[in-house]
């Protein structure tokens, strides 16, 4: 028998006893890709439904050679492609914030590819790419990494390609390493770039005049990246949320053991309420915001505070002093007054930019802007706490916004609901925590749903190079029942957005609609959730056992499927 | 087949899939309890072992009546007890912060007691028993209670039972409820307090002139109520640690794949080190504090910045830019400049109260208490950032002390370090991040071993009820093979310390000993993992699978098990 200091060290570098044996368990495949039991490429063929958006006229007219070849055409598995295909170089890359399950679409890819092509790992993102970083991926390293959490095999960043010099940087690459196809692992900015990419490799890009193909994958723990039945779900966002909702049930498990806390949340997700939203429907606390409903409604900081204030006074009366509130991470910009105000800071800061970069943070830097917003703004400027004010005049990112995720809503909201419990009634206890769940649901171990997903998105994209396809996003439908590998023509998803002062066509990003399904349950159940405990737990992910194969609840509500798992 | 809204309807209140499903995982049971399979008490025998502390003799003055029955000898389960006990009253409480598990004490308790005799749950803790807040605990309270974490099928609170008018309270409690026996589920301060219960309780408490029975059972996540091979670990802490664990994993992994952050994380456990080096072993992250280290070897806080910043700097040369650094909760309590200026502050505030009362927090409350303070310590304080001095200068807890979890120790280290890396070396990144995994810790659903540990400790605790015992804490040994049920006489736990300004007989806290196997271990693999990616993780606790058995690594290298898995 080994000693304990002898397991110890083996099981450093990710091989932990779980570790090891999350490698060994066995992911369920769509009947599409088995023949005979054994792994086979899938042909497509069209749906007859062409995908289209409101500026698809223009989004053709940009995109000529990739719109006119997918036809703007949705796409489906339709049998073995039985092209025995050889010699294919396929580069991978992740690109954007890492979420779970980024592994297995390279498992996907590299088992699918087989051994007759080969695959490259591009390192450490869109960066990588335009360095011409890249290596062959072998099968011992797919695995190693097959369940695994993490982009950490390749790495990952934020790079935006989208200059000319970027564009011939990229060319190359594909030259240096004789690429046939490039696999962009991303959300909605990253497959905005796939959509581009498409069209300026289509052709004439390696010496045989030949392009290179150039295939999405839709990752996001926000869950913004959605297209109805077509694209139930970015991956990530299974994982992401069922770790929040356990650590949120815990909590809220808590609150009764306790008996004194009232919890405040915040919830990564950036824009869009889904994490929020399938938190929610997970754990039933007494309170969520939905930043879109509140968008919807133009509710003031001041009604909102009002609103969660009541439901404290109420439950208090009833002698629960205790809750939890879930807060979407980009709540502040949904607020109609605080939109208005963060974008008259947005202008005025980048008007005045030269003569703010010499003052002071902090009362110097405030007074010079106060004296430059509109009466309105400077009044509810003052109604806020200082910190929020320094926050609200902090740096802006690369791309001129606000960086929300470094708001504190979760101080703001309580500081100003004690003020308004208070005032309510002054005999109410009101005793606070807060959190923030963010980067601890990124790269967690996927669950067996993102597990599953992520590898037959690999399997898909793998398909759609071998059937020489480009500028699509691949996707899986029917989660509840066999699971239908398909894909869709990125042209089709492309609106025209004003970012930055001017036009772009992007892909546009999904919010939670309020006459959604999920959200009218939600909304059908949340009184009753607020007026006593009702809460509940999807517990820690499981990856054996009764209650392993959960989808999001959200997902199956809106997709109308008929059961909570999947059925792949 | 039901419509998803049912099913989702169904769920609530802690009947999700996964929470209905363990609620069947079945519990393993120590051989001791099971003839022909089915359960029954133990009795028990003396191990020839007598429990002493240093402070024995003025322990067993003071306990007269308790000692002399058990004559500090620990005893060991030996055999069924086949005296069928009958009609015993005996009601169970929880006490101080929520752990993993308490459930299930309850559970074996119910089950052990059986249908012949009454437990009574005691609502929301100590206060509860002075309220004589009690109900009577059904089968169906049980098995709907099964494997479930979280304190709030009774509730708990903190209160203390010191006072002659409190302890007649519970006597009144006992008489009125006609109990037989109170079983105490808390930590070490709670059990001091069983301890002193037990003495008051001993006899002439019922018209018979009969006693009321008291046992302790060790709960905590601190992991500071443990006493060698005798009490390998309070309940709670595997949970906790494992919790903390996957979230730490999770970041680490994170780490390399976004390739940019330094995360600095804190960790519930109050004084002690023991969940910090726990989670440390599970996670290997590049550093970890232990606050008894710091101790011994008498480090300044500027020594331990330098320390961390070096690291800091010496990946950055290997091109990693990232990295993990654990915090327990009460390091500051640990640094020796530290603790002299708390504890200067400690006194000038007990000493200055009523006119700190009355000034201002911030600059006025600041400039009062600097000027009463000697030289180094105003030095010291000068060195700190603002909002650490103000924490400092918060108001006590009830017993006079600093709330060390509400100091933003992660945030001042963050502070400090970034000011040494630039000194150390301009060029190098070092953009942080920081956590406070604390409260998603105590409720979470019980790791299979805490499950198990719990029912089997209220196996233990009901047996020693049934076998007319009293003054004794329920513990298990040899966890890794069999599982010893045995109990340790609380009288020969008590020590004499000074609390509040006079000398209190109580239950020691265990502090991480830097001699231990465990931190020897640690201590000779942190240079490794500071150097360069060693990570892994435990992953989210499984209830079914092959990982779903192990046991903290701190027990098993303390303990030297031969499996990192217990064996019931």
């Amino acid at each position: 028998m080994k000693d304990l200091k002898t397991l110890l060290n083996e099981a450093e570098s990710c091989n932990s006893l779980f570790e090891n044996s999350i490698r060994a368990v066995e992911i369920p495949t769509c009947k599409d890709f088995l023949k005979d039991g054994v792994l086979h490429p899938v042909k497509f063929s069209s749906m007859g439904k062409p995908l289209t958006t409101k500026d698809t006229e223009k989004v053709n007219t940009a995109f000529p050679k990739t719109s006119t070849a997918s036809g703007n055409q949705i796409v489906e598995a339709n049998g073995i492609n039985d092209n025995v295909i050889h010699n294919k170089r396929v580069a991978v890359l992740f690109s954007g914030g890492p979420a779970a399950g980024g592994h297995n679409v390279v498992v996907g890819l590299k088992r699918i590819l087989g051994n007759n092509n080969t695959l490259l790992g591009v390192k450490a993102g869109p960066k990588g790419l335009l360095e011409g970083n890249l290596f062959e991926i072998s099968d011992s390293d797919v695995n190693k990494i097959v369940n695994t959490g993490g982009f950490d095999f390749l790495g990952s960043d934020r790079t935006k390609i989208k200059t000319d010099s970027q564009f011939h940087q990229v060319k190359e690459t594909c030259i240096k390493y004789k690429l046939d196809a490039i696999v962009v692992i991303g959300g909605d900015d990253s497959n905005t770039n796939a959509a581009v990419l498409a069209e300026f490799l289509f052709k004439n890009i390696k010496e045989d005049g030949s392009g290179v193909q150039v295939i999405g994958v839709p990752k996001t723990i926000d869950g913004d990246l959605q297209i109805g039945d077509l694209l139930p779900i970015s991956f990530g966002f299974d994982t992401a949320t069922k770790i929040y909702s356990e650590l949120v049930g815990n909590i809220l498990q808590d609150t009764p053991s306790s008996r004194k806390y009232w919890h405040f949340i915040k919830l990564m997700g950036r824009s869009a309420s889904h994490v929020a939203l399938e938190v929610a429907l997970q754990t039933k606390p007494a309170i969520t915001l939905i930043s879109e409903e509140i968008a919807e409604k133009k509710m003031s900081l001041e009604e909102i505070v009002d609103s969660i204030a009541k439901v404290v006074v109420s439950r208090a009366k009833k002698g629960i002093n205790h809750g939890v509130i879930l807060i979407p991470e980009g709540i502040i910009e949904f607020i109609p007054e605080m939109t208005a105000l963060i974008s008259e800071l947005n202008e005025k800061m980048a008007e005045f930019k030269d003569i703010l970069a010499n003052k002071e943070p902090g009362e110097e830097k405030r007074d010079f802007i106060y004296a430059k917003l509109t009466a309105t703004n400077t009044k509810l400027m003052a109604t806020l706490p200082d910190y929020i004010e320094d926050m609200l005049l902090a740096d802006r990112d690369s791309h001129g916004n606000l960086q929300v995720s470094l708001i504190p809503t979760e101080r703001l909201l309580i500081d100003m609901t004690a003020r308004r419990v208070k005032e309510l009634d002054t005999h109410v206890k009101f005793n606070t925590h807060n959190h923030f769940f963010g980067y601890e649901g990124r790269c967690g171990a996927p669950t067996l749903f993102d597990a599953t997903y992520t590898y037959n998105l690999g399997l898909t994209a793998g398909s759609l190079i071998l059937a020489d396809k480009t500028g699509y996003i691949a996707s899986i439908m029917n989660l509840d029942h066999g699971g239908k590998p398909i894909a869709l023509p990125l042209t089709g998803l492309l609106n025209i957005e004003r970012r930055h002062g001017h036009d772009e066509m992007v892909i546009e990003k999904a919010l939670v609609e309020v006459n959604s399904n999920a959200f009218k349950y939600f909304s059908s159940r949340r009184e009753t959730w607020a007026s006593s405990d009702l809460f509940s737990s999807p517990g820690p992910r499981q990856l054996w056992g009764p209650a392993s194969q959960q989808i999001p609840v959200t997902v199956a509500l809106n997709r109308k499927y008929t059961s909570l798992l999947f059925d792949f």
